[in-house]
């Protein structure tokens, strides 16, 4: 089971009652965070997920409203006891963007390991195995360097106890093995994957902003349970000004929900100006059914299928 | 007439109920705000005071807590329309420091004019000009190089009709002179104190955070209107705590604004582990009875003497 909450909904600038949009998962305790805008330690904080076990910050571009936030949550994940080192993932030039910042937090009592994602075109995919997070990252198309990403959970095929005799795996490894555990015996290495089905459905989680739609959104969040999209604009009369600032209304959004054959639609990065988002959910749900706005410290949790 | 706010009343992290510590004044339109933590854009929209007036900013000094929120709040003060320059000033260096954090805010619509304040030993002063306000800058003890900051607000003397008569000034220029002209007429130099008495007391507010007391605390805010001063902890039991941390407790807070004779003590810059402040007030009213604990977006407007 994964716990996913939006940690701000908001673009630009950030407002008392809408921080900057923001997401976290948490799988096993460990925690991902997607962006960290000015304030996001501040609703994280109300979020009650603790700082310590913030193992991984994955930034999808420089703009301030995605990542002024970083020096001063470093500062508090320091006073939170982590030791730990903490892996910072984003666009080439973040290490150097992220140690600028850092003049107002030099010391920590941890290491910051970065990954620099490739610079490619709009549409190009680099995968990284975070911990539990199988994580992909998309080029988008903004004004600057911009990435999706797709959180991956992967899940391993059945206990199948036929298969596990077939092969003449002692008994006594069985359990071990469905554990994940490799066990090398006797000159033989016994491996999960040979007391276990074909892999399972895992869990896809995607978030996509800041951007315009493009032909590779629909692909890379294909079948996602939870694709988390901009809205900057509600009305399809700003499409034309959401197009010049390199960003989406929600029908565009819900068009990508729909081309991915995704379970479900969570609207975020609204504009300032936009008071309630709710007045324009109609417009999606025409398009997408399953929409939901997004709003500061929505959570949900999502698990396997049973089976 | 000038307006003062606590913008936030928070130290080392920001609170979603308490943002950091903080104060803005605002004097025949021109804004001035000393501290800038993570946040201190959202609570300062919330005063409702606009963004385009900014003119000054002072900072105490490069902890995290009380500049992390520059670069957001510069972006912000650029999207309201400024064009005019900005004043920052702050500890030697702050040139450097603001600049690294202007890796994600390198375009304004504005130039950013800095002052940067002479290192020296604890209980120096410099003073500086800007526009209305004459502010002076005090070196405080604390862990890193720390200004405490005085804004004073001249008012010339009353209008004399006796001196203008005696020194055969043109009846034709008194109310020019009056108002702060100088004039140059016949090869003769007409100024302004030439037809007013001595000048009047003027409006005095001082802001000191963080700090130990210092000998010259007293003197700097000497007969003040306002004292804003940091109190860390409220419980005398924290003093140690607070002497290790470079802070104060409420009670020496109170005993700086009595030995320094002000008017009225506000309290600032509240650990985030006290969650209320009113709980030690009478510590601090024992000492300096008029105390009061500051809160988020709490206003004063302060008046020259009626005379």
């Amino acid at each position: 089971m994964i716990d996913i909450a939006l940690i701000g909904t908001g673009g630009m600038i950030p407002l008392h009652n809408r921080f900057l949009s923001s997401m976290a998962a948490r799988l096993n305790g460990s925690i991902l965070l997607i962006d960290c805008g000015e304030g996001t330690q501040i609703t994280l904080c109300q979020l009650g997920w603790g700082f310590k076990n913030l193992d991984y910050i994955c930034i999808t571009h420089f703009h301030a409203d995605h990542i002024a936030g970083l020096p001063g949550l470093l500062l508090t994940v320091g006073n939170s006891g982590r030791t730990e080192p903490l892996i910072i993932l984003g666009a080439e030039g973040i290490r150097g963007v992220a140690e600028h910042l850092r003049v107002i937090a030099p010391e920590l009592p941890f290491e910051i390991k970065y990954i620099e994602l490739p610079s490619a075109n709009t549409g190009a995919q680099t995968s990284y195995i975070l911990g539990k997070y199988n994580i992909t990252a998309l080029n988008l198309d903004h004004r600057i360097n911009c990435f999706g990403y797709a959180l991956n959970i992967n899940r391993s095929g059945k206990f199948d106890a036929n298969r596990a005799t077939e092969q003449k795996i002692p008994l006594k490894f069985w359990s071990r093995l469905q554990n994940g555990e490799t066990i090398k015996y006797d000159s033989k290495i016994y491996t999960p994957d040979m007391v276990t089905g074909p892999a399972r459905k895992g869990i896809k989680v995607a978030y996509i902003t800041d951007t315009r739609p493009t032909d590779s959104i629909p692909d890379f969040i294909y079948g996602a349970d939870l694709f988390i999209c901009e809205g900057l604009y509600g009305d399809d009369e700003k499409r034309t000004k959401a197009a010049e600032h390199k960003h989406m209304v929600f029908s565009e959004a819900a068009g990508l929900a729909k081309k991915g054959n995704v379970k479900e639609l969570w609207l975020t990065h609204y504009s300032p100006a936009m008071t309630i988002p709710d007045d324009y959910l109609e417009i999606a749900k025409n398009i997408f059914p399953n929409t939901r706005t997004g709003y500061d410290r929505m959570t949900t949790n999502i698990s396997f299928d049973k089976e």
